[in-house]
């Protein structure tokens, strides 16, 4: 029986949609009352687990889970070694260079020397600044990015954006894209190469369906 | 005027009562509907800002806070430069090493060779196992560790506990204490040895409460 690794937060909902197409259902972990973190589908075929967005690929490529769903953003960040097998079409969004409204900075080459840039994605955010070749200081955060330009710790933060909603309320506007961003489908290499439990054809009738 | 930097989540109540107990009070932070993450006291005497638990150390070492309630689990993961002034006696909890109860692990020293150990604390885990002179493998994971052993990609892990409930509730018990933790007061060093805006008299104003 094959393990999916579904991903809790804004891509879960499509995440199961998509599964519910090639019949399996795992609608119950939509349930506000469901305690459960790993379930079999009604129809005894496949389980899933659901675990934080940035630990689906940790689960993937220790084999403990042989498909699932994670952003782009998060295989960029972390890099880990699993196979990318489908763009999955939903969770459309950016991740982006943000600056204070009120600030001068217009493009990230305008940021001051050794300016300071705070933000989740630290990886993402050093190569990007590598490759402008512009020195920074990258500041690691673990939630509230908006707040480094706001008490000033920052002059700009890179971060997710979706609606945009957030960067607006908080008074800074984007300058530059790093890249965009969509939900993809990633399996276990060697479970995949193996085609173990069938996973071939899991991936081809999922594939179908985008 | 000084900024204090207060962490989110099981630590705020009791850094909010500390901080009433000097005059200062933060307290619209827990009104539910309150959206922001920076406030002014009513004698407008000091700035708070609210922050996520792992990222209090990075705005009192920046300077962006001069004073901060964090964790010492978080402080011994992190090792940020800040002055750690003062155990504020609240947060009590442990970090334990667990593993599952159906297992045979009774000591830390009994996991196989080269198990598997998942944890959001990698840096504490690591240093942990270094000492023991146990060869593990450390899985990092951002949220319910727990789950490691129950699917079987861990042996054990390492994680904080404070009432132990998660871990009963997934049939894991405690084999090993790592330390103890509770809330500590930590400070920006610089800030602290010129004395800035007084913040040795609040320092010693916070000590008498404790």
């Amino acid at each position: 029986m094959i393990t999916i690794a579904l991903p809790k937060g804004a891509l879960l909902t499509d995440s199961i949609k998509l599964f519910q197409k090639i019949g399996l259902d795992f609608s119950a972990f939509l349930d506000s009352s469901n305690r459960q973190l790993q379930i079999t589908d009604p129809t005894n075929t496949a389980k899933a687990v659901l675990v934080r967005t940035h630990d689906v690929p940790v689960y993937v490529e220790y084999g403990q889970a042989q498909l699932g769903v994670v952003g782009y953003d998060v295989l960029l960040e972390k890099t880990p070694d699993v196979a990318n097998l489908a763009d999955l079409k939903f969770g459309v969004c950016r991740m982006s260079l943000a600056v204070r409204e009120a600030s001068s900075y217009r493009r990230p080459s305008e940021l001051p020397p050794n300016g300071r840039v705070a933000t989740k994605f630290v990886h993402c955010a050093k190569e990007y600044f590598r490759r402008l070749d512009l020195p920074v200081e990258i500041i690691p955060l673990y939630g509230s990015v908006e707040l480094g330009p706001i008490t000033g710790m920052s002059e700009a933060i890179v971060d997710l954006v979706s609606t945009g909603k957030t960067l607006k309320e908080n008074g800074l506007i984007e300058i530059d894209i790093l890249f965009n961003s969509t939900a993809r489908l990633i399996a276990h290499p060697l479970s995949y190469r193996l085609n173990q439990d069938h996973l071939c054809d899991w991936v081809e009738k999922l594939r179908l369906q985008v």
